[in-house]
């Protein structure tokens, strides 16, 4: 079972720049601890981070079929990108959307998300903690939606 | 180290009424595989139920030096209560706000939570699996804060 | 056949005080009124009045299997009370949603019901006479349903 | 004691298109249940129907004088028409605003009713007891206007 | 040179109903102030009066090549009529807009005119003064344009 | 297979009045263009334009069963007739929705029909074009659906 | 009797500047044309021009007891000098609103004046004849209120 | 004379919790002062906190003909409690509200009180002193009451 | 210790006019309670009231040094002097603005003071006791800050 | 004569996911079905489908000077894009923006397109009609352009 | 060439007060920088500074044929005045607005310029150097003028 | 010291198209005075444009320790890009942001920036001067935080 963690603009930046707002880890460190708790649950990871929302939106076409289920942190796209929503709306695959940042307890636009409409569910604010209960609620679902087929 | 499960107006019913909103699993079933999931985490679970703004109110301050975070489910109240928003800030426990459904993915009322800028976190739509996830969160969030000390 | 007249908050003072807003009638004369009504109907009533939003919330919890029908003047809280909402939404039994005065003619705020959109119906600004309406609508809804059954 | 039975736009076509939202009942078989429940109250009704707001408009002034109440279902008029609106306003004989469907529970520009705030009183979301429901009210109200003088 | 006065929807009933509002003077009478005033100004005067919004766009689309001037209370079509809007910016006529009571100390809703922006000028508030200084304007504005010619 | 063309208000001063919005193509020449482009279609047309929005609500009633489809442009009616908006919801010919100039790049009030959503589809901007096309699409429509039966 | 002509900011530019906008006539050709007009009237003027806000409110402070009337052009202190609405509302000497340019066909700020509402009445749109209109319109109202004393 | 000192929720934190918001001063501690001030100003004080709306209610009917006078501190309440809004516009006690933070300086949510309306004064950011005052208000206004019987 | 009492714009009419809204209590007799007032507080009060905001803006600035507190009424600029919110902003001098009436039970646009977020605190609809209240917080604020020292 | 159909984001899925949405039609068959269609006008086709907008952007720039005019579906962008708008501003070639659903009968955001303003005209609803007679919209135009040289 | 360097209110405190939202440079040091610049501009400037609008409004009716430019910086005015915007948009001299602090990066009611709208640009958020650029730009714009005519 | 000069989506096409809006300078002669200008200051330039958000934020994020300093056109980026102002404020570099038109004289959504709150400062309006002030500026900029160090 292969699950896609996919990131969005600036988060190639994570752990360099503003840890008041976002903490000191890394998207590499995050991710090998993705990865430990994958192997945990059993199931495969792929990493995918881009600026470009083309790219984003081609990779959530491209998870259907192939992967069970993705872990999804839009960044600021969260916020405007209906093409994005779209795309998610468009696989079948389920989308887990997650946040480091509690996005409620900050400027008023980032309390909205066009993203958490069609996602199977949101973690926010949790720091790294997000991408690990997303992972884990991502192959809790993608292991049910198996069963139920 | 104990931690308060917590559930709002409405909670009492979960299971019995409305299925195709909330699913079939009823708040006693819930707090069974907490229940389990706690034993696990080394933690210890309280659980309380009520409808009345004020006893949740009162809850959340007798949690203060007694619990060492809290699963809150708001309920309806997550939409207008800021009596309970006061009450969350008042405390220096951390609150994890979670929702069995996806809050933004139904009615425009119930995608703004006036909780959330005060909770530690948010997780929403993930069924079930949300206080499981919430309690997971809440443990790892309390055991870092007892680190630091 | 068992009909629930549940009245909100304030409606205890209902006749002793702001006459020239809601009448000199006092609840406990609409209760006799109703009860007289009631009679010809068929129908046996129940009477509740709190000005706490949990009872009223657990008083429509407990009228699933019991009452046939809910007349109810929820007062202030038809304005902002989303859990009394859910509560009716939760149950089966229908819900008539009454008001004295004309809830639009008065202040912004009252012309907006939360309670609306899930009630079977609503009659508002008939003083005394909505409670009476509101029973015979009751009645009439309770009856049809047991037929489709 | 005469009472108008007013109908306005597309209620012609009631209980012959979209069953799904207004019933299969005619507004030729909801006038025969006006008319027999008339009799038990001992008023006289006339009914009219028309899509036209200034025929409308015009009836309202001519019920001036003539009869002693209207009932009053203004159709989609009911959201805009503030002719319609100074129409009840301009005269004395109490109006009596109905709907068939609840009103507050389809799309957002229904929940707004511009005549409310000129009429006695309002009745929505009942079916076609909206309509013997409101004669009784209108028959209240004029009675007590009678003896009033 | 020919002068319209056109009046709209419940204007009929003016003097007759709601005094306090619109004060005591009718139609009638302001239409014979209108014709002694238009005998001082050297004008014709044409006086139509109705509730249809169909036949006072007719009207309007009339005037054009036979009348000099507009002088227009549209009543409450005032706040929602576009099709009157379109009619008035069709013809080339000059429409002076006026108002019997001062439409910016009443309801929020009447403190709006979709007339106004494409009128040659409004007049509001000062009771049947309105009428004859709406007379005097749309004169003078017919007598400028003939001589521009 | 009869198609009905339908013209709101004001639209009688097509191609006379205000050659700078609407251009200078008169409504007969367009009825002529429409009639033509019928004759390749092998479809018959009716014309009828209206001020009146009780007449167009009753043309629309009257178009059920009797026409295959309409191509309606509602003037102004467009952003404020919801009785004209029902009028369409309640017949199940459907209706084609045009607008000779792009009523997105006028006045703001001018964005928003409330007939759209309601109708089959909608095309605006493109002058006299826009109802040659409507006619294209509305004879398409109605001849699959004739399949469909 | 004597009647304040009162101008706001900007006005002594009348005339000199934008005369696309407020017309090539000076405020000193406006009060000469004024002054022929209250000779004919049997009044009495005094004119006074500020481009400062306390001077106004003070100048309407003045008026009480010495003037029995106001015409009154606010220029931009219409759309927000509370301040200057306070002193209108403070006096009993009726004030008459007036506007050069159709304040409702240009920036959409300026559609709303925050002293129409405590004005006597408003004319708008009608270029210097909005001045002597509003001389009419304010020797009749001192008229009136002198007779009714 | 003796006045109602009403604290609704989370008041009974004051002092232990968010110190930079509130101050250090305990509920114990204002009350105290609040009692030696009543001493002087020869008035009996009753005190009264909690975190239930429905008991804030019934402590204000129950106020009616038995305190001379209310000082109010609402906590959230005062920004969405029209039950309570309810309870004091409907007793004729006067009630003077007061906060001890300045609610016109932080979250905008706070800028709005629903009770202010109805109270007969607000007193706001002044910390303790709110309190001395609030009650130095009551006592002055029940005072001024009782002579004017 | 000197305070200098600070009157907005038409304070200067206080009694004389509209007592039906603030009361027959003349300025001067405010300001003579006041005087006493200070005697038993142990301060010296200065007054100034002025039409002009600049003046009242330098009078602010002119505090500074000079003054231990402002007791404010601002008047309509209350509303929306950002210049005035500035001054206060711009000072160390703590100012306490009043109001006679309460400005939240009035109209709307009086509900929102752009001067209280830069204040010290906030007294409203008190009458006359508004700035004996206000000299009281402002003494004790204007000590408290001596002690601090 | 060369026209440019371009498709923005998510459209390479047509016809492979969400058919209740957007039917079962491929982009590829409609490509097909244009092609004929463009035989037929005498046109001939360039295709292009991109999921990023700044590839969008570059093709709109590089359509001047060489497409006669664009077929333009820009997907979700059309609700948020302006720099797409800028794009569609800053070249000659007229672009008919058109849409397979009704986007005015879905959520809010897909009721407003930020391209329409800029666009020669609109075509929404069609299914994939909107394409053919968006070319057939699109030929008129560029051949009647030609023509105006 | 002389170019007046304009300030508005609470200006005269520069560098006195607020140091960390203004910096600690004074309005005389400011002045001092310009002098230097103007000389290598070669222009000669005149500074005023005022706290009242009605002066502020004449200065910049004196600078039209006076003045080459003006450098406006019109402090918390930006936000409100519409008579210094009407007083900027008679005059033709070129007037560039000029801020100190980034007006976007503060309270939400200082991102809104009444101003903007009719100045030649706006500067923002450089400190000292927004004058000094202000005057630069002034002075260009002032050239290219003078070579136009 | 290097200062990045960096244009968004369409800026390739300055000059070229739309001259009334932003003149006929394009962005290779922009560039040229930019150059010389740069000499002038000691700064070397690197220019780069893209239409592409995703590339755009990667040239921001590569700023960092390369570039002194930004001077920033984002287009219609402006408006809504969230992700390209997370990229300005995830780096130390100071952005000016700089326009060649008025953006708060043109449409209603160019009146709002989203980089502004994040930017050192703002220059809009001054057409190719913009770009030189914005070089000035941020040049100023970067050697004083060089001196800071």
């Amino acid at each position: 079972m292969k699950i896609l963690v996919l990131n969005g603009p600036n988060l190639n930046l994570l752990g360099k720049r503003q840890p008041e707002l976002y903490g000191s880890v890394t998207l590499q460190e995050i991710n090998e601890r993705l990865a430990a708790h994958a192997e945990e649950l059993g199931v495969v990871l792929e990493f995918f981070q881009s600026n470009h929302e083309g790219e984003l939106i081609e990779k959530i076409h491209g998870a259907e079929g192939k992967h069970a289920a993705v872990v999804f942190n839009p960044g600021a796209y969260t916020h405007y990108s209906l093409a994005l929503r779209d795309a998610v709306a468009s696989v079948t695959v389920p989308v887990v959307e997650i946040h480091l940042s509690n996005i409620y307890a900050r400027e008023e636009f980032r309390a909205k998300s066009v993203i958490a409409p069609v996602a199977a569910g949101q973690i926010s604010g949790l720091g790294a903690d997000s991408y690990l209960l997303g992972l884990s609620a991502a192959t809790a679902i993608a292991k049910r939606k198996k069963q139920d087929r």
